[in-house]
């Protein structure tokens, strides 16, 4: 009487096969499903509200029920039709690599205890330390649940390194257009409001460079400390990059820390396009990427690289007693000492298993492909007569709206137009596509980087666009 | 050109299945394994150490090399033998529900993205408050990468509650045996050493009640303001739960938040013998389970459950601009706002899964199982003469050392004994047995929350450890 939850290796199988025909037959089929639903509280509650049952249900049954309820009501984020936020492509090789992970339930926190995940965790970093010109040797990194930990926790190892134990002095800069998953973080850590400077950006969505050096003065002159500017290497509203070289000057002369949030964008270094456009990202302190944005990787996969990696150790080794065994000599890393987690996801084996297996070569046309395509629909929208673009295409991001010459609309309409052509959408469920602000403009974004995603399938989406414009338009 | 990535439907299917045979067998076949591997980080380099590769490899080859290389280097967690640590059970149903997850890659963001998954969260949460007597219609909570980052969000949380943006007097108070990972979180948000008090334990690891409400006194005539006591509800360690009733009779009295760090021991709810253990644990403010540890989870799950959502939604709400389509009403949580992730995994639907196939009467009877496996170790080993007993079993945790009657052994020869005994253990791979220090003492611990593990599976370790002992002492 000990196997409580054992099933026998046929059912274990059947099952298990069950799940892979599942989710085969998904990606097989994605194109023709329609990515968006919509379900109230209500709705859900009706299906889906109960006790927890003191009774079990065949496993079959249950797998079922989700597959009728549950799946039907997620939105399809690797859909090409999905463009909005951040669309989230996958790759089914890092599929199956992290259903791997999780069979055998590795535990990635400490060298002792998993040597192997360790290890692919080491040479998966110094792969990205090498594309991003990190030093590899003393450069290091970890692999987090996503951007948002990352740019914790580089701002953690950041106040550390540059502030001790008493940041109450400590100022930090960042963009209006940075994302918001900075600001959570600095006010985890503690940092007031007021120590806190969101600066405006340039026409461009850029970083003011004056600004940011009349801020810091300024600070200076009051006897604050300004310590971290964080710079975004492709915004997610308008994927711009903000001048990194400037940044890194600046940081250089005011002797500030430089993270670099590249949790969108960082990816596009694996193309011509991108590197151009991120040059400057190797003089970060720390840097965020993002594999399961757009380096194709199933959710979770964030990353964090730092140009030393003794930075993560310092700030984030606590050792318990009871972990006293597990020792080695410092070249055997133990992560849960480079990061806040303790018990750890084997998170390597998909990125290293779907490199392997694709080859750095297939990621690189899929990003270029990308922001090829990015740049086409622009062309596109520029001859047209209907739309008018308010960020060009950057790094596989493109925002615009519906705006024919000749109506004279005010700015109002337009925003409500745009809003309703977003609804109508919507409601369609063919496309996902919603608004975002920019320069107080209510305006619609594609997010490209599904490689999935063809002309064609944008083409359909503004076909319909301007049929549902044209019948708001006539009421 | 564009689907870069793309598997045909058989290769698919193919690739997947061996996938899930490769899980089945080593489910099925797990105990005949041996659970300890060990490998120097220059043996890993030897076999791992590459340039990412610009051409791929086919997939199956990947793969191979993967199962020859990754999965024979890490320790076999869930082996009924591996005793260290908080050991992973995990269980089947779990691990394939996480693939389906991973498979249809879904968000668990935000309501709008995908509603099924938020509402499955509110559902498994609710079985939470409910099991743990807190309140379902106010009470709230979110799934985390695991109890580290459980901590960590619920001590943000009583940071903005209790203290405001003003924390500079704030002091907060936990045991020596309370989980390093508090004390991380801690420096994480910014507290100064200087504010933490780590109080001694009783002799039974247990937090002393008069020193608790004496630091609070010195620390009010200082003018310092006491604002949380975290308490340990299982230590890792022992198994020790703090006296919860007493905490949170000085909590109320002096107004601080009681934070209950139940990642280790929560689940034990589940048994007779756990909840009698666990009386007070409703008291709590805020509370860390872990469902990757005793509630048999495959990584990463962790969970932290609160008397008031609105909590966690005042503390961690941001909205950027490109969410701003995200609204609805208040009842359709993004989990977003809930913590500090933004891109978060479908971690409900393993839990959801698991607990609807095999019903909470198997998780309940596991639990039992557990707890009483450890109680009859006790029993048994304080009839030998060779072992003693230096933390009885609770909550399915022992530790214990070889120290044989009448021969007299100084302290520290016991410590070299036992740490050799460990090792002995460690190098056969036969079974995952370390030291922990308590009281000073080097001792053997073992958890015991695998359902997999027999009593003859603690028998053949214990023989084994006499033998080594004999061969030791021999020398
Ligand atoms: C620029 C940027 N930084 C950080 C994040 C947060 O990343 P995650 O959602 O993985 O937490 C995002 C997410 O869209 C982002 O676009
Ligand atoms: C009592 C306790 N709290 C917190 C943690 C940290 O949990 P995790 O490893 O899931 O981050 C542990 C891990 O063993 C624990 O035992």
């Amino acid at each position: 009487m000990s196997a409580h939850f054992d099933l026998s290796k046929e059912e274990m199988k059947s099952y298990g096969y069950k799940i892979v025909d599942l989710i085969a037959d998904h990606w097989d089929s994605i194109g023709d499903k329609k990515p968006v639903i919509r379900a109230t509280r209500k709705e859900m509650d009706s299906v889906f509200l109960q006790e927890a049952p003191n009774e079990g249900t065949p496993a079959e049954e249950v797998l079922d029920f989700v597959m009728d309820n549950v799946i039907p009501n997620s939105t399809v984020i690797s859909h090409p039709k999905a463009f909005s936020f951040v669309p989230g492509p996958s790759n089914y090789i890092s599929t199956m690599a992290d259903s791997l992970a999780t069979g055998f339930n590795i535990f990635s926190g400490g060298w002792m205890v998993s040597p192997a995940a360790a290890e692919l965790e080491i040479v998966t970093m110094n792969w990205l330390l090498k594309m991003y010109n990190f030093p590899v040797a003393q450069g290091g990194g970890i692999f987090t649940s996503g951007g948002s930990m990352a740019n914790l926790t580089a701002l953690v190892t950041a106040r550390r390194i540059k502030c001790g134990d008493d940041f109450s002095k400590a100022v930090i800069y960042l963009s209006d257009q940075a994302h918001s998953s900075n600001i959570k973080a600095i006010r985890v850590l503690g940092f007031k409001k007021e120590q806190i400077r969101v600066l405006p950006t340039d026409l461009e969505f850029r970083i003011s460079m004056n600004k940011l050096k009349n801020a810091i003065a300024k600070d200076r002159l009051e006897g604050l400390q300004p310590f971290c500017f964080i710079a975004s290497a492709g915004t997610t509203n308008t994927g711009t990059v903000d001048p990194l070289h400037e940044i890194a000057d600046v940081c250089e002369e005011e002797d500030l820390w430089m993270h670099v949030d590249g949790a969108y964008g960082g990816a596009a270094i694996l193309s011509d396009k991108g590197a151009k456009a991120l040059r400057g990202i190797e003089r970060a302190d720390s840097l965020t990427v993002d594999p399961h944005k757009w380096f194709f990787q199933p959710y979770e996969i964030g990353c964090l690289l730092v140009k030393d990696k003794t930075w993560l150790s310092g700030t984030f080794s606590e050792k318990p007693e009871y972990l006293r065994d597990i020792e080695g000599n410092e070249s055997e890393i133990n992560f849960y000492d480079y990061g806040i987690q303790l018990t750890r996801r084997f998170r390597a084996l998909k990125f290293y298993m779907s490199i392997k297996t694709y080859g750095l070569d297939t990621f690189r046309k899929a990003v270029s492909y990308n922001i090829d395509l990015a740049d086409r629909v622009e062309k596109v929208l520029r001859k047209s007569r209907n739309w008018e673009i308010i960020s060009p295409a950057t790094l596989a991001v493109i925002n615009f709206r519906y705006n024919p010459l000749g109506l004279n609309l005010t700015e109002k309409e337009i925003d409500v137009l745009n809003q309703k052509i977003s609804e109508k959408i919507m409601e369609s469920g063919d496309a996902f596509l919603v608004t975002t602000v920019l320069n107080k403009q209510v305006v619609l974004r594609m997010c490209l980087i599904n490689p999935k995603t063809t002309f064609e399938h944008i083409e359909e989406t503004f076909l319909q666009c301007n049929a549902y414009a044209e019948e708001i338009l006539k009421q």
